[in-house]
């Protein structure tokens, strides 16, 4: 959640001078995302989302967010547009701040996802993936496997030790498997590299749009529907791993994209990457923020039960069980 | 600006479904007030407001400011309405917090108020008080004169004199002036008590909805016309006075309720009153709120400002001149 930048609406209400969209008549901050301040904005034609992007987001970035959404929506993927202004401009300046207008999608994210809802979510993403095949423009990913012994570091041992006993030694360990064994055999393409439920807008069993891709960048592609498992298949504690949850987002994926040996031979060593790195950055966010600071920290033991989940590999033979 | 308690679809959902209001189609967390958790709710036939009451709000005090919201609705004042269920229901639970299904209105609160637009707010205050004339229901004001002494004392000397040195001095002096001469011979009656821009929704020139009001109260009513003057007629810091917004603001009031001579003449108190009760308040939150929290702690002097402001006789007699 974030509202960073104070608006009033007669700065919008010069931003929206120059577009066609009608006169602004509701706006209201609202708590989405982390990385940039969100309004709703209302006028009398439709409705948008105003983002602001504050330090977190690179500017540099937005011209491949843009022509990712652009790609996507012209392949029929349900996301969000960049609104062009008369001039063709999407990229504007206000309160100082790069920022754009996007279409605002209706939908809600679901917090218990039905094997159904799963189901949607993964033909959603194997759709995404088969129409990023012919998407050029790459982006690097920060936050992929040469990142995390850096990261790991900057943690220290002192402070992951803090969060649970042994920790620092576990993470160094996964840090020596996971560059030893990360594949590179196989398809490297734009993924979207954070595909929890709140980044799914869904109305009943049905996506309705994908959102957020600030983290989108160039990948292992399967690395995505690894996130998007360790996302999607477990309480939010990571105790509970729902088989059926899991089967339905599978098979939503299959059904655009098969699970060919490669991809499953690699899958266990993914889904522990995908463990590690929310591992790491919530470790580094419960180290570096105040226990009183009004954010809410996110548990990061949530995703060492993940990542203890899937390195027993029998529990991911019984996943992928119906693929071989 | 505040979303405490997160919500899943499935709760809202669960809560539509007691209404006939259709189907949720989108659900934001909203940084609306700072008192409660607001979500803007989208449905198939129409949009709301979502409020969860935190602990700031006494749910015994619930039923007055439904029945004041209906009152001054079906007076035809511009306010929103608590939606009830078809049971008649308009206070529900949600997440274990008392909650309100409350209609959304079209506005943008505006942050430099022109002439027009504080005219238009002048008069939506007069019709307002109007309309409560004959309103029977009433609650203490827990913030009134009585309550500055003892506010004073918790924010403690040294607190005072840590945000300006000699503070406390011209805190407690202001407690005995005020004390002595508050006035006891003007109408009593419901007001809003915080008719601040924020809480005033507008379309242009023209005001669509006063909302929040979570802090009305029975008090003397001309104090309602000192808090929306303190508001409005200053650039935020108090450092500049808008003689052209005080005389919209006062000309619009005056089209529904005359500035008579027993007003006029405790206008200079009622004012200075109105800044105390701001700048206590803002100096026991900036005491006790850590420099380093997330929440905008906002400048007490800014109130200490307007408080010299007006305790210059001059400048009211200027303002009131017209009047008299």
């Amino acid at each position: 959640m974030a509202v960073y930048t104070q608006l009033g609406p007669q700065q919008v209400d010069t931003l929206l001078a120059h577009y066609d969209v009608g006169k602004l008549v509701a706006l209201k901050g609202i708590a989405e995302g982390v990385e940039n301040s969100n309004f709703f904005v209302q006028t009398t034609q439709s409705r948008f989302i105003l983002t602001l992007y504050e330090n977190r987001v690179n500017p540099d970035d937005l011209p491949f967010f843009y022509a990712l959404l652009k790609h996507l929506h012209d392949a029929g993927c349900k996301v969000p547009q960049f609104i062009t202004d008369r001039d063709g401009q999407w990229l504007q300046t206000i309160a100082g701040r790069p920022a754009c207008l996007i279409e605002f999608l209706d939908g809600v994210s679901v917090t218990e996802p039905t094997e159904a809802q799963a189901h949607s979510t993964g033909a959603a993403l194997g759709h995404m993936h088969q129409a990023l095949a012919d998407f050029t423009l790459s982006r690097p990913n920060s936050l992929g496997v040469s990142a995390w012994r850096p990261l790991a570091s900057r943690c220290t041992v002192e402070g992951l030790e803090s969060i649970a006993t042994g920790l620092s030694a576990r993470v160094f360990a996964e840090c020596d498997y996971l560059e030893a064994y990360w594949p590179t055999d196989l398809p490297v393409a734009a993924i979207h590299a954070d595909l929890f439920p709140d980044n799914v807008l869904m109305l009943g069993d049905n996506v309705s749009g994908l959102i957020d891709f600030y983290f989108a960048c160039s990948e292992v592609r399967a690395y995505d529907l690894a996130v998007t498992h360790s996302a999607w298949c477990f309480s939010n504690d990571g105790t509970a791993f729902d088989a059926e949850v899991s089967a339905g987002l599978l098979s939503g994926y299959a059904d655009y994209l098969p699970l060919d040996t490669a991809t499953r031979e690699a899958l266990p060593i993914l889904l522990r990457g995908a463990c590690l790195r929310f591992l790491l950055t919530r470790c580094y966010d419960w180290i570096n923020t105040p226990a009183n600071a009004l954010v809410t920290r996110k548990d990061p033991l949530a995703f060492l039960r993940r990542l203890d989940f899937y390195s027993d590999g029998r529990h991911v033979e019984n996943m992928l069980g119906h693929y071989t």
